[in-house]
């Protein structure tokens, strides 16, 4: 356990296209949607706390959640959390945490995680994660942990990098792809030298820094011209315009593509971003039909289903494939797996026609 | 209001093929499956009110309905409800009444009408049973009203009739076809001398009978043996050996098929036996995309479903075609709308698996 290695666990997205669990007040990352006992920011966290000082974890989030947040994690200090007044997508939220984190620590170095994704293996995770820590502290490089594609899926970004046979398991990154064509997924694929973008990235807090000043000045100038009051009684205040003002931007688009000094770790671990019900279908226990459920679900003459009970209703779906049900306390979706991507608009849809309450 | 017109209204059955709302606690009958305001029942009662002496109105169903009958028809006086230990098809649940009636008033004349069907012109309903009471009480006929086809259902048993241009609105009946192929119904449907069999029968007391000891004379002499319990304190006793006994088939098997007296009246009214979520799915109101549902259901690019959301649940229905949809309080069921036939079996795969809770 190193003092000057930290974790910022971004944990402000909404997760709409797992509505109708995951909703604006209580959202995905705050629910155990894996059935394993623990929730996904509580998973996230205690992966960390096993190697980070707990003091250096951070937690970012929208300021709606800091009830939530508390109640799940209750070890976290309120200074171990960073309230976001709106979500500016990842580059403001990286930005925010690195000038905080600056002003404790110059010599930090950050690994910034999503809170909801899923580790399949803590071991690998925790090997290359120690790998990306030790070569940043020493290298002012951008480091982001690949996953080996093991389909043609087109919701994730592919990272491109030179295969030049780098012995400390780095590799220089050549493009980022963000939700590539099913044609271009499937090229990806098929030349071996892409890998997901997990989300996960590494650098010394000097490294984000530099690189936010040269390809995101707007946002730099923003923190930096509020530096003085991070950590005291004016910070929110301050941070209220700097995020009123800052564009929506992802770090992705806003640095990683532009910078010249980023690598990419091979990871070691399974992994999956559980973005979506499918994503979710994948890593659930399926029947021989291929149905995935949980609740008193009963599936006759069924094919390739995913049935999320969440109440104590019994349901019974015969005859039907390839659909998402999933039947909360107050919300019934009926939807086919392959038009997953639209729940997004649904949740648009319904919040238009009746209000927030289902959203 | 003639005195010695008497109605029988047959409200025994479990209406299996509407689970998840039909129960075996609380069946089709009792529901008011098409957001009237009256339950089936209740409408069925209501229209012979009208024309039939009150008490001449008797109900027969399962001693399990006892309380909801007489919540649901409050007007009704126990002699007026004659119980079924069991069910046992039609032709034991009308020769019980017949006897019952017969040993009241050996000139009576009975119509005897499910309690579930809809019926969508009171007039000419009206219209049609007056006819059929009047002739049935000068001619010792079995009438039964008959609908014209409106497509080829393969649900309804079918009546051929000679057409004899007979002016007084009577056929007399060649053959009865019970639930034909698609192929037969067709046929039945292109021939034009074929009606759908209601479930609606007339006759005299002395003609049904007759009937019943011509063709099932092993119900009859049941029937007979007890005759002298009727309307004592002995009846249920004697009623429940009868039907330990009595053969479970149906009058229009037992009798109609095998007589040679029957006759039918094609109808003046619009009519539906209501007996699936197809068939309710026909009477309810369609959007522009032949959607029909109640509750507070939303449907995105979807077709020709029949969603019934009987909680206050939101229902999000998006990019699926025919199908049926329906969430009680404790089930939820979806299968195609060409699979309804299949939901008996659902009912007992249900009851086998989870015990009788659900069904």
């Amino acid at each position: 356990m190193k003092k000057n290695h930290y974790v910022v666990i971004m944990a402000g997205g909404i997760g709409s296209r797992f509505w109708p669990v995951s909703r604006s007040g209580h959202p995905k990352q705050f629910h155990d949607m894996l059935g394993t006992g623990e929730t996904l920011i509580q998973a996230t966290y205690r992966r960390f706390a096993a190697y980070i000082p707990a003091e250096n974890i951070l937690v970012v989030t929208n300021v709606l959640y800091r009830d939530i947040l508390h109640e799940q994690l209750p070890q976290l200090n309120e200074p171990q959390v960073l309230y976001e007044p709106v979500g500016r997508n990842t580059a403001p939220c990286i930005a925010y945490a690195a000038y905080k984190i600056q002003k404790r620590d110059p010599k930090a170095v950050i690994l910034v995680s999503p809170a909801d994704h899923l580790i399949k293996s803590e071991e690998g995770f925790r090997q290359d994660v120690e790998l990306a820590l030790d070569v940043a502290g020493k290298q002012p490089n951008l480091i982001t942990i690949g996953i080996s594609p093991t389909r043609p899926d087109t919701g994730y970004g592919y990272i491109q990098y030179h295969d030049d046979g780098n012995a400390q398991g780095l590799f220089k990154v050549k493009t980022f792809t963000e939700k590539p064509s099913l044609e271009i997924a499937r090229t990806f694929l098929m030349s071996g030298d892409f890998v997901w973008n997990s989300g996960i990235f590494i650098f010394s807090v000097k490294s984000i820094i530099d690189a936010f000043e040269e390809h995101l000045s707007e946002l730099s100038d923003l923190f930096k011209g509020i530096r003085k009051h991070l950590d005291t009684a004016q910070e929110a205040k301050h941070i209220a315009d700097v995020y009123a003002k800052a564009k929506n931007i992802s770090i992705d688009y806003g640095v990683m593509e532009k910078a010249n000094n980023v690598y990419v770790i091979r990871s070691h671990f399974g992994w999956s971003d559980l973005g979506t019900w499918n994503s979710l279908y994948e890593e659930m226990h399926h029947d021989g039909k291929g149905n995935a459920s949980t609740g008193d679900v009963v599936l006759l003459n069924a094919l390739n289903n995913v049935v999320k009970e969440y109440t104590d209703k019994l349901v019974v779906v015969k005859g039907v494939d390839n659909l998402i049900i999933v039947n909360t306390p107050d919300v019934l979706l009926i939807c086919p797996r392959d038009q997953e991507q639209s729940i997004r608009d649904i949740v648009a849809e319904i919040r238009q026609n009746k209000g927030e309450k289902f959203t």
